[in-house]
C-alpha cells in the first residue's frame, strides 16, 4: 500500500511523509491523536492532523524550548511545563541537575499514556521522581498559582483548538504572576515565514506582561517551513545577564544545543526582527 | 482544478504546493525546466522536478550564499558565480559597490532566458553593466582560468544531474587555483538533516583543496527540511579575520542578512558540527 500523510500549511502548501502503518488512532475529549510509523523519520505523533514530533528530529524543538530559559536563569530550581504531554520538554528540563522539581500540567491524559506506550525514549521523564505530572487545564493551573516557579515553559499546540487561550494577554499576565520575581518563560511561537499575524499579536500580548521580551529561533524540520521561533519573556534578566553557560557542558546527549547556539539563536534575520520590533 | 506540485525527499517524504497554472514547461539539452504559479509562494522555478526558488522566499538563499564570502573578503573586486542562472545570486553580489566585475558562468541558457521573462526582479542583475554572463560549462571555465578571482560562488543544483562534477575534489582544487592567493569560495551544500553522506564527502573534498573550511547555515523554507548549509572555503582569511562588517549597512533591500547573522550563521547545532569535523 502506498500510504501518505499530508499536513497542509494554510491550505496551499504542505508536508507529506510516507507511512508504513498506523500504530494508534483515537480521540480524547480535547483532540484527535494519531501515531504513525513513517518510512523515513521513525514514529510520528499527530494531533488534530498536525505533526507534533518525529523520532528522527524531535531533539531540536525540545532542546531549544527547554534549555534556553533554563540557562538564562541563574537558579532554576522549580520549573513548570504547560502542555508537552509527550514528555520531550520535561526530559530536557530534567537534564539540569539544579532543577529540584519539574511540574508538568497537560490537559490531555491520552497524549501522556500513548507517549509512554509508543515513545518510551521521549517519555522517559515520566519515570523521574523530580517530575510531578498533573492532568489539568494549564490556563487554570497558572491562574491558581502565584510566585511559585523560576521558569515556565509553554509547550503548546497551535493557537487554534485547545491551546487557543494560551496565546492571550491575560494568560501571559498570569504566567508573569505565577513566576517568582526573577522568573523567565519560554513559549513556542510558530514560524516567522508563515504566521506573521499570529506572531505579531502573540508578541504584543507577551510584551504587555513582561518587561524583557525576545524572539529566538531554531531549525525544526517538518514543522512548517523548518524555521521555528520561541518567545523568551523575562521579569528581570536579559539572556546575556546571568546565563549558566558553563552548565551547558554538563548536559548529556545534546544533539542540537551548545554554548554558541545559546547566543546565536537570538540573532534574527531581518524579516523576523521586523515582526517583533 | 485542484493541481498540486510535489517534490520528494529520498522518496519517503516531501513538499507539496498548490498550483494555479503552469507558466512554462520545457526541456533544454541539460535539464527539464518548469515555471509554476503557486497560490501561496508566488511564481516557482523547478529544475528536474526540484524546487529551485519561490518568489516569496528566494531572498534567504541568495543573500546567504552571496554576502557571507563577500563580507569575509577585504577587497572582493572580481567575483565569479558558477550556475545561478536565475540571476538572484548575481543580484546580491552586485549590491556590493566594491565589486568591479561579476562573471557568471551558467551552462543552461534556457534558465537565464526564462528567468528574464518570468522573474524580472530576480533577473535584474542581467541588465547591470558590471555583469559578464558566459553561457558555458562552469567546470571547464574554472579549469581554464587561474589566479583570476577574489571570490567564487558555486550556486549549483544538487550533485545528481548536470552539477555532479561540481562536487568533486578535482573541481575544488581548480576553484582554489582559479582564486587569487587570498581568495574565498562559497558553495551550497545541502541539508544537514537529510544528506549526511553527501555532505561528509563534499566537505572532505573541499578540505583537500582549501586550508580553511567552515560550514554555515540559513533558514531556506521549502528546500528539504528548511535548514540549508553552505560551504566556506578560504585560502588565507578566516571569516572573523578581515570582514568588511560595516559595509553590510550599505547593502540595500536585505530581508535576511545582517551583521549578527554574518557571525551566528557559523554557529552550528551539534549534529551539523559532527558532520564536518
Amino acid at each position: 500500500m502506498n500510504l501518505w500523510f499530508t499536513e497542509l500549511y494554510e491550505n496551499d502548501s504542505g508536508f507529506a511523509v510516507k507511512i508504513k502503518e498506523t500504530l494508534f488512532s483515537g480521540k480524547s475529549e480535547y483532540q484527535k491523536l494519531d501515531i504513525l510509523q513513517t518510512e523515513q523519520l521513525g514514529k510520528m505523533m499527530v494531533l488534530d492532523g498536525l505533526v507534533m514530533l518525529t523520532e528522527a528530529n524531535e531533539f531540536s524543538y525540545h532542546e531549544m524550548i527547554a534549555h534556553v530559559p533554563l540557562i538564562a536563569h541563574p537558579n532554576p530550581e522549580r520549573v513548570l511545563v504547560i502542555g508537552g504531554g509527550d514528555g520531550g520538554t520535561a526530559r530536557e528540563v530534567l537534564k539540569h541537575e539544579i532543577v529540584k522539581e519539574c511540574v508538568m500540567v497537560e490537559i490531555d491524559e491520552l497524549v501522556v499514556e500513548k507517549s509512554k506506550e509508543f515513545f518510551p525514549e521521549i517519555a522517559s521523564a515520566f519515570d523521574n521522581p523530580k517530575l510531578n505530572l498533573i492532568i489539568d487545564d494549564g490556563f487554570k493551573y497558572i491562574e491558581d498559582n502565584k510566585n511559585a516557579f523560576d521558569v515556565i515553559i509553554i509547550d503548546s499546540t497551535d493557537p487554534i483548538g485547545p491551546a487557543e487561550p494560551l496565546f492571550s494577554s491575560r494568560f501571559y499576565k498570569n504566567v508573569n504572576e505565577c513566576l517568582k520575581t526573577d522568573g523567565i518563560m519560554s513559549a513556542q511561537s510558530e514560524s516567522p515565514y508563515l504566521y506573521k499575524k499570529i506572531i505579531k499579536l502573540m508578541y504584543a500580548n507577551i510584551k504587555s506582561a513582561f518587561p524583557i521580551v525576545k524572539m529566538y529561533t531554531g531549525f525544526v524540520p517538518f514543522y512548517p517551513t523548518g524555521m521555528w521561533s520561541f518567545a523568551f519573556g523575562s521579569k528581570k534578566y536579559t539572556y546575556q545577564e546571568k546565563p549558566r553557560i558553563e552548565d551547558i557542558d554538563k548536559l548529556e546527549n545534546l544533539n542540537y544545543f551548545n554554548r554558541k547556539i545559546y547566543y546565536s539563536a537570538f540573532d534574527l534575520p531581518n524579516f523576523a526582527k521586523d515582526l517583533v520590533k
